[in-house]
């Protein structure tokens, strides 16, 4: 091909994904060349230890401890930070974007947290923001929401965005074993960070999920109003009774758009056992999306990893270079403008609940909790109660699910159950969502 | 937003899908305005029958029977052709390409016949084709292949790609029944054609298959080229069988890339039931695409329908015309100096085997066919021969299953085995697939 052009890469961090983005640029350096008509170049390499050992090959003196230099540098046309993390991420994209270059990043928390203030220099200055890696790794999401599925106004949208919680969900449901124990495994099998606290408590998700919510509604939706529940309470008896009723439990960020306004939640749910959804396993992705023309959609793969997460850093670069190349000039994606969103206040949202009360095994007990359900104007689906052999300390577990009740009366509701002297332990609900 | 430009598109074909287009560029013409900063107008509408009654608004002279006349007409800088079939499309399309405008095209049958001679008029006048719509309908699944994992080597591909063919197995399966009456309640529901034969036969799949496989593996590969099966002889027994061995039957559109040979390949499958594959139901449509950066991802919707092909088919016209609005200048997608693919024939093709044997209720008949497996050196994974209950006329099922086998050894085998005298009926194989 005779018109190749060149462009220059400068990365900020080498670990995980890094090591990923530079193996692809090499190993595919041919094909980008040859069929994309882009000879794609590592101006610079910005890493935190000079003398640390690196397991791929890299030309001499490309390495440097000096992040600026490498935006600054005149070689550098798009960067791209697989740091992570929002200090100094937030300086060093905010410098990058000032100078009207192009910023690809794979951090979710800085697009999720700090989106506007990125999206403000891009729109002033007019270096474009690329983010596929942000959201679900590997698996083309973002430019399916932006591109491929531009006919649809969005209706609602249910992810399995955190590979860590459903790894241990899918392990607690195939051992019997409990949250703990599979925790470690989890941990052990490099699926679980040391400190795995913002992927149990669903703030990892959380993120992906105000970001997907700005794209998907084009409004302003922060982390901070995202209803959020994590799954360190799921018990190995809550998995068993889910699948008796027919149901899985995942960790699932939810989405909806009614009357202009959003309803944005991340808490473990029940889903119909016959979805594809429920039949995510280990450390793997998906994502359903409705949107009013395409009906159901679902994507699948691999929400992490080197170079599952790599494959998508590339491909934005690959985005950002033609763009840059050709003087494209039609709108970026950005959401500096967009007006505040309007969130359905958690006390509000009406979803099933399934229930599992520790109650004494007693005549009178089910009267005595139907009738506060009653009270409170919840009516129940199913009741499940099995015989004696089940008794600890003279107690059975007592299951119940309901049908769709306002998340405030359920409250009430449970707390009063909790008060009564037939129940032995605080009791567990979890929400149902059909779809 | 100050710099809206206008593109005006040339309908051609206002029948289910191009109704959807129009229907779609109304609805989201304020957003395809406000957020993209395009003005999509419709310069005309090519229709056979100018009497007949339309369900869509159209603004008044907007239809004609001129075909020729809508791509040349000064405002058509879009031809987008929703006709469906070669003749005439095939003139249609190169008419506009040869006058440098751009194509979107829905039609699977034109590209995967005629792709190279539409190709090459795209490279010699510069016009792009865009074909979103022409496999699994609404799902990104062309752009995906071509920009979302422009990271990745393909390694294989499998896929339901035709819904029809789906929804008669989904049905057999669920009821019971056989396949002619299923294919006649998928002809009542409107989810097969009067004359479905090119769906049952593989066909739609097939073309489907090879535009595939050319972005897939940049080889021209010619439908003629796939082996194909289709799956008018699946019966109620087949599918509970393969149920009780852990299986599910689908009609699978299968490719593979080794040793610079492609082995493509469309006919029914015995696939693990706990693949997502094997749980899609009803007419909807999924594939599944192993990157070697990605690792397996799977894209799962409608394959077919008004709104969900109209939605890739507007997705293209976005595309497009940001592309041509812009300068865009970088490679367009196209197959036309691509090498012809090497294919792997079908007789060398290596897959496991489901075997059903009508065979007379009586000592040694195991053994001979066992022994005729021996010969061939083909292995045997599993054995089903159920009790005295299901002779029919003296005769019971006699299920086997093979370990990897070549093709052509196993249909030696089954034409000797069909000449034992204990075997009353030809024998019934279904390739089985493990991934």
């Amino acid at each position: 091909m005779s018109n190749i052009r060149r462009i220059g890469i400068g990365l900020l961090g080498l670990g995980v994904v890094g090591r990923g983005v530079v193996r692809i640029l090499k190993e595919r350096s041919k094909y980008f060349r040859s069929v994309r008509g882009i000879d794609i170049s590592l101006s610079q390499i910005a890493v935190r230890d000079l003398e640390k050992p690196r397991s791929v090959d890299l030309p001499e003196g490309i390495l440097t401890n000096n992040a600026e230099a490498v935006i600054d540098h005149p070689d550098t046309q798009i960067v791209v930070e697989v740091m992570g993390g929002i200090n100094p991420t937030l300086d060093l994209s905010l410098r990058t974007l000032e100078l009207g270059k192009n910023l690809v990043t794979a951090n979710k928390a800085l697009l999720a947290e700090k989106g506007e203030l990125l999206f403000k220099a891009s729109d002033k200055h007019g270096g474009t923001i690329a983010f596929e890696a942000s959201v679900c790794g590997g698996i083309p999401i973002i430019r399916s929401l932006v591109d491929g599925l531009v006919a649809n106004h969005f209706k609602s949208f249910y992810g399995i965005l955190n590979g860590t919680t459903n790894y241990i969900l899918t392990k607690m449901s195939d051992s019997g074993s409990g949250f703990d124990e599979m925790l470690k495994e989890a941990q052990n099998k490099g699926f679980a960070e040391a400190n795995p606290t913002l992927d149990i408590n669903g703030t990892d998700a959380a993120q992906k999920l105000a970001i997907i919510c700005r794209l998907a509604f084009r409004k302003n939706l922060s982390t901070k109003q995202i209803f959020k529940e994590g799954i360190s309470h799921i018990t190995p008896l809550d998995i068993e009774f889910a699948k008796e009723l027919g149901y899985r439990i995942k960790l699932l960020a939810i989405a909806k758009e009614s009357n202009n306004k959003i309803e944005a939640r991340v808490h473990p749910v029940l889903i119909p056992a016959s979805t594809l959804l429920a039949n995510i396993k280990d450390e793997f992705n998906a994502v359903e999306i409705v949107g009013n023309a395409t009906g159901p959609q679902v994507f699948y793969g691999r929400g992490a990893g080197e170079l599952p997460t790599a494959s998508a850093v590339v491909s934005d670069i690959i985005t950002l270079a033609e763009r840059r190349l050709s003087n494209h000039t039609s709108p970026k994606i950005s959401w500096s403008g967009f007006p505040k969103a309007v969130p359905v206040p958690p006390a509000e949202i009406h979803t099933r609940f399934y229930c599992r009360f520790t109650v004494y095994d007693q005549p009178g007990v089910l009267a005595k909790i139907a009738n506060i359900f009653s009270t409170w104007k919840i009516s129940l689906a199913n009741v499940i109660q099995h015989g004696r052999s089940e008794t600890k300390n003279g107690t059975v577990p007592l299951i119940i699910t309901t049908h769709n009740a306002q998340e405030s009366a359920m409250q009430q509701a449970i707390k009063q159950i909790n008060n009564l002297p037939v129940v032995t332990e605080k009791s567990q609900t979890i929400r149902i969502e059909e779809f």
